[in-house]
């Protein structure tokens, strides 16, 4: 299904040639002033066509909030219900993709599970679906904001991706995320743990394989002796932190006070500048070409896409753990 | 909470030094056939004490079948509960960290979170919680059987254990799983992406770092050149397969009939068989001496479990899958 | 929060003077040919000011449909956003009413919860959220159209609401519900009897006071012997029907393919055309003029919500028995 | 399936003739102290053979707590599983019902949604599923305490219920429910109000065919004029009682903090002590004897199943609530 998050929820719609994209963010607190031009700000940060290396869509990206917010700003308790329109939906461009398979793409497995599909963009298999998480994610902030808890994600360094560019190829790249300001005791045991929702959120992203935290993949050679995070006091009373953070801020799936830290992986953009070899629905060999605005590298414009996700899984756990801490 | 699964759902309870471990496995579908000594196997296959270089622990870890399945052996339809006694549960070894943190266990969060602890063996933290979970994939791997479905998983090659508990240390290691036979359109898109489920369903497993799907983390160094997954038609009518697998089995979150395959890397455990300086729940400094009965590498151990936690993930969005195809 | 639904789920939103009501159907089986003639009809059914003894409001309720629905009228199976504005939300009206609490209202309660509250119209208490239902419910029914299952409901014969609303009064009304064509097998075992889901659909319509299906609140006086619905065959196989329905085309949870039957009550409008004494936010004691666009006999205009709980209900659970059934 | 509530959930398994009925009580808070002593005074309340005009079946109900609970009768906030074993399954009782479809009861459309059913004593449709309801509630009807929540049912007069009984036939009944100390702000706005979910609680309940709360049915032929719950001021600040209780102690799906009010309508149970005529499983006529223990009228037992349904549908709310209320 299209939603994410039990008592913060965010359920999405949206083809990415259609009349819209939107969503509704249930279950936010009431009472938070919210900050529109924040909103617009993040939205801003993942629009296409505003970098270097970036598809060349141009959407304005204008966000619609159509219930949730008072007109004072403040959240009501109420689902915040937004839309963005789909300006620049040039379809005719898709035209030569009309019913052809992108290799990597979810053309194919849509085809085959619904019988019908979208293909102007992908549909709703576009990464243009991440505007939506954006939006929530922005607006969510805002409460976190209030809590000190701060959610950041950055590039790390990779290939240079105008020369992938220019060679008409596309690239690979990891973002890394950390959450601070968590108080202890964010999360559930077994099931719902911490990093088990926050793995689910960053690989529902487009292009994600790998998800990592704490040690990440290092932690499979490590030995124990090395990896040990030893207790220390902090303040008064029985509050401990720790000397170290292999853990990433998270033992026994709750948060332990740490900053909570992950390294999402995408892969390269499965389209590329040159002609590629495919079938269509009726099963003839038909050649794709070298068409269609896309990403060289999608990592970059995933960064703010990331932050959402993180934002929204923490949000959502942090209201429950208001539930079960005495 | 303590569920996992939408349509085919696994609810535990148990701590490790209570009277029982067990579940309940909800949504099995019906007439299918459950061979009890299967189930054993393989949940002997993860028991203490069996192996060379795992705990101690002497469980003999019967399985009771309390409901939905049929004297013939044949499921019902509605759910099946089982428990799996604690008999070997020697509390007295587990006098000496009453009440204090181990560091990298949940002690310290559960405390924080709860007000109270089972600090005996680590109560609902303990991995013993994963007998449950092995159960529960035992016997719905069978179903899975019928349909022609395979999951399977194996250690991967590391450092040479005995040589590492010899050294009173511990080791972390990673577990290759690979489900096989799986049809084209199982998984949802966006946010219940079958590689999202996967994702959480691996990271809600004690001691997991990180996951990888296809390609997984080298994907972000690669070109998107390299990392095509051309399409060839397969026997008669609209039938591709691919030439590689770089998608891990998956694209746009739904399986393309190609093998789906995820590496799980464990850290090492935390328990080492050195003295360990940390606090208690009064705040004061204490020693935890090295006892208890606790494994040099985890994931060996593991091994059924990822398979038990894909064979869930799997069998649930199968189940989905039924509604959503015409 | 703001959802209905497993898997056909849906998600609302809106506040009664805000930019819009709108709703995310998500789930709906691909490939329906949706008629939006039949959606605008059915939105029809329930709007303001088009019949006798009914709100003096005017609303177009021109539907827009955001995602969802393929050019050529066809679901994609993918989440249907729509969206419904507010045009004659002519909040001065209520300016009178800012925080007073009108009695029966939600006022007070969403007041006391929430710590804020759109007091124009009752913001999201107001029974303009139903416009989402009737929209998401015309849309679903036709599916269910061709599955052969239809879904009806009419107002019971009452007091006559001319002479009521003549008499500045408003009264209450029964709406009875009948869904036919339904197969054997549809609703779950236990806690999600299709009866209980049923009752809590129609529970979550405004106003509403009770509900009975079969022989309902007649069956708590009833003897045994009078109860009986006796099996006939009907056809080859082994398909049986019953000389009577006491059960209400449910048995054990689960539809029995006869006609399930319910009746939905009803309470009179709170709001009356006299000044009310209550309260304000400020603890004053005030008067509350009559004022406003009311209706004298909610279950008029109920009508077609009720029918659309009932569809949307049946068709989540028609989905699920996809799934149980081999 | 087999679970219900959302932040305190309760999953159920068992079969009427199988080797036990038990259930997991998910999302108790911790540190609540529990009576083992008061959830077995519960239990007996609903056992069969203990009171005249009752199922002469012969059950200790013997409770076995496996997890959750510490050894000081302290919860841990795990989740608690139980079982009650079936002592006395005398399934030769129920040769002669083996394969045949009793009217009124769960077997054919339990026969024709699973294709293979449990003939004995009903298997998972039998009222002996209710004992693990009553367990999970007596368990956190104890946490309600603490709160000052109160829920407390009693049956209504009706026919002399062994006068029926010797006649051989059954017949129905009504239980009252009333919900006391409950603070102002629990239940959800639109789809999850408070009655909405008493209304799915209670229906979920064996042979309930009616749901009433505060005037009920007879709000559907009641005026407006004279149904208002007039404000009164109660203590300092803004807390507001009514003089009257027409809403039942919900307005908008929320607790206003007045007593909340249900009836709740058991049909007669269908089994009766005379020959039926039906069919079997291969479509012959068949008669079923007269055999069988079973209760003249369901509803005298169902009074503490009533109660345990309103105590877990209260308590799930009032978690939620914290959340949601600064």
């Amino acid at each position: 299904m299209n939603s994410i998050g039990e008592l913060i929820r965010l359920t999405t719609f949206g083809e990415s040639h259609g009349p819209a994209m939107g969503g509704v963010l249930d279950g936010m607190p009431p009472l938070v002033l919210i900050d529109l031009d924040a909103v617009r700000r993040d939205v801003a940060r993942r629009r296409p066509g505003h970098a270097p290396g970036v598809s060349q869509r141009k959407e304005s990206d204008e966000v619609e909030i159509l219930s949730g917010i008072a007109p004072d700003g403040r959240t009501l308790g109420t689902p915040i219900g937004f839309i963005v329109r789909n300006r620049d939906a040039r379809s005719e461009d898709y035209a030569a993709i009309e019913g052809r398979f992108r290799p990597n793409h979810a053309d194919y497995t849509y085809w085959k599970k619904y019988g019908i599909h979208d293909f102007r963009g992908g549909g709703r298999s576009s990464a243009r679906e991440t505007v939506s998480r954006v939006v929530a994610g922005a607006i969510c902030r805002q409460w976190l904001d209030t809590l000190g808890v701060s959610v950041r994600a950055e590039l790390l360094p990779g290939p240079d991706v105008d020369t992938v560019a220019a060679c008409g190829d596309s690239v690979g790249g990891a973002v890394r995320c950390v959450v601070t300001g968590l108080p202890v005791g964010v999360g559930e045991p077994v099931y719902d743990k911490l990093n088990a929702r926050l793995a689910a959120a960053m690989m529902s992203i487009n292009a994600v394989k790998a998800f990592e935290t704490g040690d990440g993949v290092a932690a499979s050679s490590a030995l124990g002796s090395e990896s040990v995070d030893r207790f220390v006091k902090t303040g008064d009373g029985l509050n401990l932190t720790c000397e170290s953070n292999h853990s990433g801020g998270v033992q026994g799936g709750i948060s332990n006070g740490m900053p909570v830290t992950m390294t999402v992986h995408f892969k390269p953009a499965p389209t590329l500048m040159r002609p590629v070899e495919t079938f269509d629905t009726e099963g003839n060999e038909v050649v794709i070409p070298p068409k269609g605005r896309h990403d060289p590298c999608v990592a970059v414009r995933a960064v703010p896409v990331v932050e959402a996700m993180a934002v929204l899984t923490v949000a959502d756990m942090m209201k429950s753990r208001g539930c079960l801490t005495r």
